[in-house]
């Protein structure tokens, strides 16, 4: 039987790479970002203890480093066996996205520990169906065209959102997000010392400010760009989502299944955009366009 | 009644900062992290939808940003009223990480999609106990003393960590986590796109290879120090945990809690830390070990 290949820790995507006066496809490499199911096999009796979306690569060590922090093996002896899922309605890359550890059953396990994570309540998470489906299940649709913005609008926002962050970040340890609509201005900021809780809040007050869908607003995020902000943005409408640093595999095919434009390295006067580059106007057009507007 | 304090989202740390030639204690501000579990009350029925280590503050919006994302809620008018625990078993500190959304009961609500973040199986999680509590549930242990480090050899790791990491990460996106021996030879480098599971493969490679408890062992985080990271450390018996930049709140208390020294801000010849100096040795007889071994 041939084994179906193991998923690469990177990605090779095309891109567009755009600054103030040009603009140009160019392969890049992305971080794969890719869900893992952790099993236990206590005996037989199989538990799905997380799931952590996680780059490909070291499975088993991820495995085993996760159960020794949930207190759930202590020494190298607890564990019998590590193996990727055999069910063979599996297709082959989500064979390689659930890891069973099998114990050795030299103490009692105590599940306990595991409810701070939440143990899954039932069968296959990820195993049965993939990512991006589960988040169509869970109502996601794709989002409608435009705006259009001016490429220079897009490279103001990073200072726009310094320059307010640092009001509130005398700590060196905050991830923050920020809203702003089609033509720049900053809507608002929130800050958290945890990436998905900045664009959860962000996101939350919007809807609380009856602001959702936000079909105009754009968001920017201090750090990379993975698979959950990019849901997170699908959800409330936003279609343009903008990293500082890099996107992951992950979230680029959420950008390409939602129409969501995603852009990364959004530094200085340049950025890749990943995907929707519809949505983003370069060149003479934007000059134009500066000059008309002062 | 008079109501008990919110949580600010800063907290006030004294910490040693330390460089080459001198050590001396300042006041420090590091981003408070503490636990917030999520609940859904669909009249009357209450359950417990996530727990996630967040910044206190704009926590109803948090709440309501997650449940978006989820696909529980789609608009505004999915949410009836938004509240913090009023169970009077709480501590003040616990009030306020306990939030409850009590929806409108417009829609029908399909709890599954939460299966992808594990709905938490019984009640209270994060409620009833403290995050610190919960570990020595999982029986963690303090940390021996020991071993004594020269602040020369602390300040070389993160060069020692870039040089092979950059041979792994050509994205841009991941993060790394290195153990190190106790004279600062690189003992193993992982990549993640996921601060967590780059420490969780590291520390699973070190269990499978026959190396814990790493009792001589210091582990490199290229980004922050978040409590995580810190309870990882400590399930593998690593006394020393270094970062780039800034930890939180959180990751001090376990520090102090299981004789964890706590390394922040490790840059060029300086870095500050937030707890365990007495395995740090700094000044003239740093110098002398210098001389000595050349």
């Amino acid at each position: 039987m041939i084994q179906p290949p193991r998923p690469s820790s990177q990605t090779r995507v095309r891109m567009r790479a755009i600054s103030a006066r040009q603009s140009r496809i160019r392969e890049d490499r992305v971080a794969t970002e890719e869900p893992l199911e952790i099993r236990i096999d206590l005996g037989g009796d199989v538990r799905s203890a997380a799931v952590t979306m996680r780059t490909p690569g070291a499975d088993f060590e991820l495995a085993t480093g996760f159960l020794l922090a949930e207190g759930i093996i202590r020494e190298r002896e607890d564990v019998r066996q590590i193996s990727y899922c055999v069910d063979p309605g599996l297709t082959a890359e989500q064979r390689y996205n659930v890891v069973t550890v099998r114990l050795a059953g030299n103490r009692p396990v105590d599940f306990d520990p595991l409810n701070r994570h939440f143990l899954i309540s039932s069968a296959c998470g990820v195993c049965g169906k993939t990512s991006l489906d589960q988040l169509e299940l869970q109502g996601a649709v794709p989002l409608p065209d435009g705006p259009v913005v001016p490429v220079s609008v897009l490279t103001g926002l990073p200072d726009a959102l310094r320059s307010r962050q640092r009001l509130f970040d005398s700590t060196g340890g905050l991830h923050a997000a920020a809203l702003f609509d089609a033509d720049g201005s900053l809507m608002a900021v929130r800050e958290d010392i945890g990436r998905h809780n900045a664009l959860d809040k962000l996101l939350g007050w919007a809807m609380l400010d009856g602001r959702l869908p936000a079909h105009r607003g754009m968001v920017l995020v201090s750090g990379r760009a993975s698979f959950e902000l990019a849901q997170k943005c699908v959800a409330a409408g936003v279609p343009i989502l903008c990293a500082v640093s890099a996107p992951s595999s992950l979230a680029i095919d959420v950008a390409r299944r939602f129409n969501l434009t995603l852009v990364g390295f959004l530094r200085e006067d340049r950025c890749n955009v990943y995907h929707g580059s519809h949505r983003i106007q370069v060149g003479e057009a934007d000059l134009e366009r500066r000059n008309r507007t002062g």
